[in-house]
Formats: structure tokens, sequence, C-alpha cells
């Protein structure tokens, strides 16, 4: 059966291009090469490959600098044209038939964590060039043109703050700004590029683009519980962060009875209860979490006098995040008042929900269901360079289940099956979303 | 009015001197030199001294020798015969008429915590100190000897354990492997001693006591609370130590769902309340405390994953301590199970509790009543030299207020009245135990 859902191009120009001729010729059984996305998926793993199995590839590093090589080698090998803007992120063009109309952006990031995995970022930006590989391969012409991202330093892991380069773009930072950030040796992002020769010319945030999807692993196990292939996102958590000090008394753990104490560990320890059961009220769409404590000059015979703590909520829905933090004030209040112990509880930094473009995630959900897999809408945890970009085009992402949720592990992994999967629904997305004028070998 | 209660020389010989000659010219408000103890206590201070006033004494080192060169000068010219035992531990005799019958020992230690008070055992040497030169300056003639001690690291801080030279005294620990503990630079307390010319030819253990009696500040905040002047001090708590680790699953803070969850910090949490639960349950003569937790790579935005605790419980009383281990045992066996996270708690060192002896605490409690002091019994919260020595010999301790219960800091305080009312409770103690065969001086 032929299926002829492609017709979205240049969604920004609010125009719907008609069915062009080729266009029935193109079967939403088109499938991506599978073999050659996880070939080139492993390929690139040996940049910062470690013996673990795990991938160590700092953002501008040397093995950064090998994986943009092999990836602008194989770009321009698929007849795109590549450049590098200030920030080093690459873009990497497929023309279409109309070059007047922005391209629809695809891609994730090549960098990755200390000991992180395969699949986080490589996969988005592997199964773009699988994309275009495959839309040549089928002999399609696509109306607009598709551009390939590689967002420089999504990870954050090497340079603050982390998905930096489409933060940039987002105009949440300048690029000098972002240029003069230093690295834990005092290397700047200006010096990193430079070293690695990846610091371009085109402006930051001046290529305008249609679009953007971006396919990525779940990084969660909801997927996977719930055994869907695809993961159709349309939301993206809204984050506060805050940093905590409680202030009780240190003393001596013989000597101080009971009653008498102030101590700031067991202080800490009903704010940790207080986070999770929070998070919990608010559910099933709330997270909170305290991931970080220390104690000033802890011993194990003395009470804790002093520490130090983050903690964080997230949620989709911007009401909540307020209630949330409603609920922590009033919980820290409570416990401080009833402990005589001082806790300060300071917001660093809050971002708002990322609500993704309805007609892309329809594209996505359309391209699901055209390809018959298993899917369920979801709300992204993580951030994304997509989380960023959303805020200045239409963007949507596509997830795929990561085994056991694993994610900034070397541990980390997905199948071959849900990445091709994966891929294919970019593939069917895109060619949604850029318009198929032509595909004389489309398989009928 | 004269009162006669000196008469217990050599209780270890289970023997009951007679009263001699002089006996009834020892009144009971004969006085210890206040300002010249409080002198000493302010001269030796600077042996470390600190800007915040506090003292920096570690076991062994540069300003320890200064203090012991102040200290067997000091002995030396009070008349005193000093020795000093393969652990460096310092014996001042002061002669008895009956120099066959074993000294009473009185004294504490001068080394002090890295960043400690002018009090902690500085207090119970010195005063030691002064008895003997108030005794002289009242021409008292004892019928045993007193011997003043300076135990080696007692505070534990340059070498493990705490209270080395005591323990080994007792028994609880050979020579040569105490000998043989090293510093964080690898030095060992053989190698310091010899450093500082502190390691005497005396094998340890082998000068006996009749009876040892202690005078230290409280280190805890009961004696202030209660406006007592002197805590007659008749249990020591016993300790249990453990070492706990928790092992949940690290995963991302934003993608996981709280149902999903195996947070190792949140049952931590839980750990942390319920030790403080068990001790408040088992009260007012218990305590717990969780004083550390270290989890491994630690993120803020990272559930954690694994992480490493140490816990204690003390209680004067052996039945309470199996009570309170078997409760943490149940309620960890409860937190894990219902959180479906690993936790291991490890038992590594019981201490029981010591039992000070009833005639030494009855002298104590007689001196102070004597004096017409306000006082309470009182248990030992900290480990004291006198603790271990308990072991071996009658002994008992003599506790002062020290100012919001604060010490092992810069902050430790405590009143020169109050000192001083310790010292002639030592005094009083003193010359109870050793039995007094003539005090020509005093005053009538």
């Amino acid at each position: 059966m032929l299926q002829c859902n492609y017709g979205m191009a240049a969604i920004s120009g609010g125009t719907q291009p008609g069915l062009s001729k080729g266009m029935t010729l193109t079967k939403s059984n088109l499938q991506i090469d599978s073999a050659r996305l996880w070939n080139a998926i492993h390929e690139t793993a040996k940049f910062g490959g470690t013996p673990k199995g795990g991938v160590r590839r700092l953002t501008l590093g040397a093995e950064d600098k090998q994986v943009r090589d092999w990836f602008r080698d194989a770009c321009e090998a698929a007849g795109c044209t590549v450049s590098v803007d200030a920030l080093g992120t690459m873009f990497a063009v497929r023309p279409g038939h109309d070059m007047s109309k922005p391209p629809i952006g695809i891609g994730s990031h090549l960098d990755t964590q200390p000991t992180g995995g395969k699949f986080d970022g490589v996969l988005g930006t592997l199964a773009a060039l699988e994309v275009i590989r495959s839309m040549n391969d089928a002999g399609i012409e696509t109306e607009a043109p598709v551009c390939i991202c590689n967002w420089t330093n999504e990870e954050g892991s090497r340079f603050a703050p982390a998905m930096m380069a489409s933060a940039a773009y987002a105009g949440e930072y300048t690029t000098d700004d972002i240029l003069s950030r230093k690295d834990n040796d005092g290397i700047t992002v200006a010096e990193a590029l430079d070293t690695i020769s990846y610091r371009g010319i085109e402006p930051v945030g001046t290529r305008k683009f249609a679009a953007f999807v971006e396919l990525h692993i779940e990084q969660g196990p909801l997927l996977e519980a719930e055994e869907k292939t695809i993961g159709v996102v349309d939301l993206g958590q809204g984050i506060v962060w805050y940093n905590g000090t409680i202030s009780g008394f240190a003393s001596h753990a013989g000597t101080t009875p009971m009653p008498l104490r102030r101590d700031a560990l067991a202080t800490f320890a009903e704010v940790v209860l207080a986070v999770e059961k929070i998070a919990k009220d608010h559910g099933p769409n709330a997270v909170g979490t305290i991931g970080e404590v220390a104690i000033d000059n802890p011993s194990r015979n003395v009470i804790a006098g002093d520490l130090k703590f983050s903690a964080e909520f997230r949620s989709p829905e911007s009401a909540t995040m307020d209630k949330l933090d409603s609920a922590l004030q009033s919980a820290v209040k409570d416990i401080s008042t009833r402990r005589k112990v001082n806790i300060a509880i300071d917001q660093i930094w809050r971002k708002e929900p990322t609500v993704f473009n309805t007609e892309i995630v329809k594209a996505v959900e359309g391209a699901t269901k055209q390809l018959g897999y298993s899917y369920r809408r979801i709300t992204s945890g993580a951030g994304h360079d997509a989380c960023n970009l959303a805020g200045v085009m239409p963007a949507a992402m596509i997830f795929v289940p990561c085994k056991d949720g694993i994610s900034h592990n070397e541990l980390e992994d997905a199948t071959q099956a849900d990445c091709t999967a994966g891929a294919n629904v970019l593939l069917h997305t895109t060619l949604a979303l850029a318009g198929v004028v032509s595909a004389p070998k489309a398989n009928t």
C-alpha cells in the first residue's frame, strides 16, 4: 500500500507545498540501512573508546576532533556542504529542490560524558547522516534542504553550561561569553576550538531552520518498561535548581543528649525525604532529587554542625513547578522551626518547561504510526539541544528505549532494532517536513 | 569545723590506714591556688596556641615536646621524680610516707585536637600538678605516694587509636603494635617518640597504682544546663561503631520517575532518622549519631547510587547497647526491603560501658560534699584514659562544666571558678585516697 503523508515542507513559512510528481513513489516502508547505521555508531565509538565499551570524548578535545573529521568526511561524501559556526557547531546541508526555503534541521551531538556511552547524542547525529544516505540511495529529492547539526558541548562535562552552543544559538548567551568559558585546566572554549581547528566563521544563530528534530535515547526507563519502541516527545521538563545550607551545632556525639542536639545531618535527612514526598505528591509528572551533600569537617563521633547540599525539581508544567517550590519552602520552614536548625535554600536556576511544536510532534507521531511502531507520548526528563532550540523554532524529539534507562554511563546500551526504528521515524518525519519532490528509486 | 575524711590510702591493698598524727590538721576548706592553676593553663596554652584562642598540639609533635618539657620541669620543681614509659607516658611521683604502697594516680593528657581548646586534658593534668603544689604549700605528707600521669595520645588525631597509651597500659594493645602505628605522613609512633626524645625505658603497664582519678571538662552540656559545679562520674558509656554502605542505583534525576527509583541518599535519610529515633526511644541514657556520609560520584542531577556512612550508639548499659543494635538491624532490614536498596551495616567496634569503682566514686562524692559544691552523678559520654584504666585498677573521674558543652573546638571554654572547684575536689579526693600522715602547715 502506498501512503502519501509528505507535504509539510517549510512549516515555518506556513505554506503547504502541493504533492509533487515523485511523491507517490515514496512508500511508508522505506527503511534506513540498519547495518550501516549500526556500523557508523560502532566505528565512531572508537574515537575515545574505553575498555569497558563506553566512550570518553570530551567536547573539543582530540577525540572530538577525530569524530568531527570523520563526520565532516562522511557528510561531504553524502553530498552535503559542511560549514561550522563560531562555536564549532557543524552544519551539513543536503540541498533541496527549493534552496530559498530554510532547511529542516536534524541531528544531535557527538561529544560524550567522561565515562559516557556509545548512544547519547551519537545516535541522533549518525541517524541524521543515515537519513541523508538513505535518501540518496532512494534518489529522493526534498522540497526544502535538510541540514544535519552536530551541536558543540551538549554534555557540559568540560565546559559549563551544558548545551552551550544551542543555548547561544537561541540567544540565551552571547558568543563571546561562551568563548570565554574555561575548563578545569583554564583553557577557554575559544582556545579549545582553535586547537582542533573547529572555530568557524559563521555567526552563531544566523542559520535559520524551518524546524529541528532530534532523535535520542530516552535516558530513562519508561519506554522499556512499557515495551514501546518510540517515544513521541511533546514536552521537556522544566527544572528548578537549589543550593542549600544547614547550620546546626557541631558537638560531641557521646556527650550531647538527644533532646539538646541541633543535628544538621538529621535535619538534612528530613529535607531529603520531604523533597521525595513532595515530588511524589505532585506525580506522576514531577520528580525531585537531592544528589549531593557535603558535611563540613565530618567525623564519626561529632554531630554534624554545618552542611551544604543541592536539590532539584522537574515538571513539564510551570504551575506544578510553582507548587513544588512552594511545598519545599513550607516543608523547610517547618523542619527548621521544629529542630531549631537553620536551613537556607536558594533557587539558583529555573528553566521553564519546553512545549514542543504541535505540528512537528504530530509529524513525528504520524511517521511513527505510518511505520507501525508502538509508541507513547513522552516528556523529556533530561535537557537536550532541541529544548533550547524549541524556543526559537518549531522543534520536537524522538526517543528510543535504552537498556535499564541507563545513560551517562559506559553501560549505556540500546538495541540495533530500536536505533533503526528511531532512525526510520526520523527519516519519515524529515520527508514529511521537507516535502518530497521526487523519489525515482523508491521501492514500489 | 574540722573534718577527717582522709583514710582510704592504698585502696588496692585493701588496708585502711589508721589516722595519723597530722590528719586532723587538714581542713575541708583547704584550697588549691586558683590563680596558679589558671596561670599554668594559660602559660602552657602558648605551646601550639592558635589565633582564635585554641590549641593545636598534636601528640608527639614539636609543641607536645615543648609542653612535656615544661611539665617535666614543673613537676621536678615540685619535688617529683619524673619517668617515662616506652610509649612516652610521663609519671611524676611525689613520695609518700610509705613508699611500699602503690601511688594514687592523678592526671590526664596534654595533647590536643588539631583545632582544640585549652582545657581538654590540660585541666586534669595541670590540676594534678596544682594538687602536688598545694600539698607542698600545706606541708602535707601523704601515706601513699601520689603520681601525676600525662598519658600519650589521648586525642587520636595524629595516630590511631585514641587513648592508645592507656589502652596499651590496660593490655588492650601490645607496645610494639602501638609503636608501629603511623600518622598520615608515614611516621611511626616510635619515630615520633624518638624525635622528641620521649621514648622511655619503663615497660608499659608495669607501674602499678592504688587508684586513678582524672579531672576533665564535661565536654557536654548537662552540668551547665543544671547549674551543677561538679560531675561525679560513675559510668562511662559503652560505644558501638558501625560502617555502612548503601547500594541503590545511580540514574538520571530528570528521567527516572519517582516510583522506579532506588535512591541511596533517600534510603540513607531514613537510616539517619531511624538511628535518631532508636536512640530517643531508649533514652534518656542512650545516644545515636550519624556524622559522616560520602556519596560515590555525587552530582546535582544524578540520583545517588552508592554511598558510605558511619554510625554509632552509646549507652552506659550493656543491655541497652544490645537493644540499640537489635533495633538498628531491624530498622535497616525494613528500610532496605521497602526501598529495594541494599544496606550493609557492619559493627566494627564495641566497647562495653565503664563502671567506675564504687569506692573511688564515693571518695570523689565525699570530697565534693565536704567542699560544699553542687553536684550530680554523671555518665561520661566521651572516652577517657580513666575509662581504659578502670579495667585494671580502681578509677573514677571528676567533671566540671564547659561553656555550651563545646569541646574539640577552639571555642572550648570553662570558668576559673569551675576549674578551681574541680581541682579542689581532686585535691581532697587524692588526700582521702592517699591518706594524710602530717600537715603541719595546714590552715586551722
